[in-house]
């Protein structure tokens, strides 16, 4: 059964995170909204479940999961619902609300990430909001970057799994969602804030290991290369302008 | 087995949700940073949690749930972990996906209204962030509260356990952490925004409704009237500011 996975089609966004897991398991499924509306697909039908009124358990907001009859949104609780079946969480209870928390984390600091751009309403454009974008941007860049990566460079330091000096992972002794996650993460940062980026990865070596590793996954690295694969834009999570990085 | 609750020992904030759940259940726990430090609590040894170099899954921020072995970090984690436990989440797959979904969306919701007193740095006070501030409660009370609050309404409408006349219920037929979660909600956004959620709250009667019966849920009521529920205050993530309200 195919998953369909509904989500805008013209940006990576949120939707991406899910996207990656999607295709590094090599997973059969429909990106409905980019797909044609004669054929029941495309942003239509996307609107369609977000308008629908007799939908028992109305979503919030893409990205949604649709499987069968469930339907999943936010985009944490959907990769913790793929994460077994994808085969890409642990095992254990405990390696399965690890990760989950982990993912959690990523989900805060995406949040952060879109209000440098947008500190005041995503009502406004960027340019009318453009003097706060600064203040904030600088403070994400100074104080909650930093603050973000050593938490995941600690947690790959003290994996035991990542003593072998095989592949790094956030958890456990295999690829898991939340490596795609920080992947995205890293390479999102890198595209809004190419100077900082630069400058600070230097400090998390593994961080910027794991990177690299991931984005060498047979079937990431075909994705990646495919135009499956979005460009990062200017009306997406992760926007690149001067004025914010430095 | 006691359950230990790790937070900030002087504001409701995001352990909040958390406690809800604890006291409603009647459920055995210690919180520990309002403990003695002579007995090995209070906030040292919330400080020492977080800086525990030895800790394989060291938690990004409180609050931070101990039971036994585990730790667990991220509010709706927390819950999604206690849930089960406390009997306080539905027994069916769906039902647990969909009341964790709903946690998240209180999670995101939580996290802007944080923002309409921080929508700079969480390191400037709220005075050094002012005028954003006043930009940023007007664009979540004008358009962000209003969207919740339709969100959790139109969930209150269609949950078919409702239409039976008696308590209603975000999901199915019984009190859940979610539930708790949406009473806290309302209950910090009355006190933060009294003017707006005095004319709001009458186009949203379920949710009103839903706020009221968990305010008289027999366990609760009494932990509102102890000592253990700390007052709002101006540090935690409700905060009566008369400039953000309107």
């Amino acid at each position: 059964m195919a998953y369909h996975l509904y989500y805008w089609p013209s940006i990576q966004g949120r939707g991406e995170f899910v996207r990656l897991a999607l295709e590094a398991a090599g997973a059969e499924y429909v990106d409905v909204a980019r797909g044609e509306p004669a054929k029941g697909q495309g942003v239509p039908a996307l609107l369609a479940l977000l308008q629908d009124g007799d939908q028992r358990q109305p979503p919030f907001a893409p990205p949604i999961l649709r499987h069968g009859k469930l339907l999943v949104a936010q985009t944490a609780a959907i990769l913790q619902y793929l994460g077994p079946q994808l085969s890409l969480v642990g095992k254990s209870a405990a390696a399965k609300v690890w990760t989950h928390q982990i993912e959690l984390t990523v989900t805060d600091m995406a949040a952060e990430v879109h209000d440098t751009h947008h500190p005041i309403s995503t009502a406004l454009y960027f340019e009318q909001q453009l003097a706060p974008a600064i203040d904030r941007a600088r403070a994400f860049r100074t104080a909650r970057l930093p603050k973000y990566l050593t938490w995941f460079e600690t947690i790959l330091q003290r994996n035991p799994a990542n003593a072998t000096g095989r592949q790094l992972h956030l958890v456990g002794a295999r690829l898991s969602y939340v490596d795609l996650s920080l992947f995205q993460m890293v390479e999102g940062l890198r595209y809004a804030f190419p100077k900082a980026m630069r400058r600070q990865i230097r400090k998390y070596p593994l961080v910027a290991q794991l990177h690299r590793e991931v984005q060498q996954h047979k079937r990431l690295a075909a994705y990646l290369s495919s135009d499956r694969r979005i460009a990062f834009n200017e009306d997406g999570l992760f926007r690149r302008y001067p004025q914010l990085d430095a």
